[in-house]
């Protein structure tokens, strides 16, 4: 009787989990079948579709596609919040024509220009010129305030339930989780182990050098602005060779940003591939736009590419039974 | 009695492994010690020194730490061999002046000045200007032909045997392993994960950013020396915060150029810290030297500093039962 309970509870888990769906935040239909159909021939041995454990390389972009990135990124956010917290006891700072128009949201300002020059002096200002450790600190001590104006959130909360379970599911098949992402590798390496599951080496983003200095004895490596590489658009591919080294075989995002890593997966790859398109459609429970930024003119044109090459394109209106993490 | 066997046979194996000498191929003594213990400390939960899996991250130099660097680092054959390869077929290349003394075997002139400017043109000749795909295959390629002049041995066997059993130790009590080294980090790549078990996204090296393009509908990436990263000496640290976004908690090394990332490693560490530098001492089965390059007049000023920070120092003259994998 002992050994028969030993048995059952060594096998009973396994094929409780083979009977729950893997993604129940997810609509019966097409994307969600799409997505179940490449997992199970690309796990299954013996099929000439399988592909080794080693091999099975997933990329994910962030903003818009683990989390909301409507009506700015979160990375902007944290941006503001530090100016903010640091104009007053910093009059230098204070008194910067692009944190002043930072401070009074004049976005035109900060992204005139053909390398929107006022954006980039902000960011330096919030993301150079300080210790690992003390930028590290400063991102957890924003996190614990952040709120979303609309939905009343913290950042947890605005990760997108759906792509958090497709994480898990992909994990628990034996594939590799990475973010590729515009936004800055150190500011998604605060959270990303807690909120994505991912490891800070499986992030790959903006980025730049730090300097490493003995300083009073102690190993200090300080943010700089030196050799900064914008990991966005065909940096995508580029940052993807860079950090991980390998074509992946399945690549998720929702914008243009994200065409180049879409088209490097899945055009003559040697294996199976996949490639998916979250499409921003739900204004009531997220936001509707087909344009990157949602105020600017620019069509999104990948999601007219995704038929040719076969990409899913999500439609979160219809696809998604839950929108936020937070909305559970 | 058909219980009794399973519960045997799930049980045995761990038995038997618990009793096996983890590292055969070092002689008992202080250095072969030191890691035991400190391997031990960190994975005993309960005790004050316990380090989280997560946090076990190990980092090893290549070249002169888990393979031969002399007379010249393996990546120069490889350098030389393209060289040969190619001039035959293109006459601009037959005729640059650095490619002749390299081809005369002239490197007083490829070291000359600061910045080793006939290195650095070599290096760029024979590490761009393809694309990822051909670099990747050229050096299977030249690893295929490679054979040591003095050992005879190929590439896989010009490694170190007693390191090999560090890796898999350390994998097998947790710990993430990844190479931090000077060496370009494409070429250590190619074999990383075949030669040491280390995937492709754990080897941190000298880089450069590739470029992308769509040729002939064909997603291409190809690489250029654009942005060069020399992950050495100072580079070594800003190359784990880049690549590895964490302190590591063991490192691993035989040089000054290893000195920074032993001193990030075990300096001011939240967590035990455990820092290691191969002494090449044994003249008769791999090269004895405290120079480098073994060549210069300059002393391996590390090996000084060890004491200090209580670095193990391994002779591997008197630590070591087999140098080479090549040796079995």
């Amino acid at each position: 009787m002992k050994w028969l309970s030993l048995f059952l509870l060594a096998f009973l888990p396994s094929l409780a989990v083979a009977q729950e769906d893997p993604l129940p935040s997810w609509n019966e239909g097409p994307a969600k079948q799409s997505i179940i159909d490449f997992v199970t021939k690309v796990t299954t041995e013996g099929s000439e579709d399988f592909v080794p454990q080693y091999d099975r390389i997933a990329v994910f972009d962030n903003d818009g596609t683990l989390w909301c990135e409507a009506p700015v990124p979160l990375q902007v956010n944290y941006v503001l919040s530090e100016l903010k917290r640091r104009a007053p006891n910093e009059p230098e700072l204070a008194n910067n024509e692009m944190v002043q128009a930072a401070l009074n949201g004049d976005f035109a300002k900060l992204l005139a220009g053909k390398h929107h020059d006022g954006l980039m002096e902000i960011l330096a200002l919030t993301h150079s010129g300080m210790t690992t450790d003390e930028y590290d600190q400063n991102v957890r001590n924003w996190i614990k305030t952040f709120k979303d104006k609309r939905f009343g959130y913290n950042l947890p909360g605005m990760t997108y339930q759906p792509m958090q379970e497709l994480l898990k599911y992909l994990r628990a098949n034996g594939f590799q989780t990475f973010i590729v992402s515009g936004g800055g590798a150190d500011f998604m390496r605060v959270f990303s182990h807690r909120v994505y599951g991912i490891p800070p080496n499986q992030v790959v983003g903006s980025n730049a050098l730090t300097k490493f200095e003995m300083v009073n004895g102690k190993p200090t490596l300080t943010k700089t602005m030196d050799q900064v590489f914008v990991d966005d658009k065909t940096g995508k591919p580029v940052g993807i060779w860079q950090f991980i080294g390998r074509k992946p075989i399945a690549c998720f995002g929702n914008s243009d940003g994200d065409q180049a890593m879409l088209e490097y997966t899945t055009i003559g790859n040697k294996y199976p591939s996949f490639g998916l398109l979250v499409h921003h459609t739900d204004s009531e429970r997220e936001y509707a736009y087909d344009k990157k930024p949602p105020s600017s003119g620019t069509l999104i044109t990948a999601l007219e590419a995704a038929p040719k090459y076969g990409w899913t394109v999500v439609s979160m209106k219809d696809d998604w039974k839950t929108v936020f993490v937070g909305d559970k």
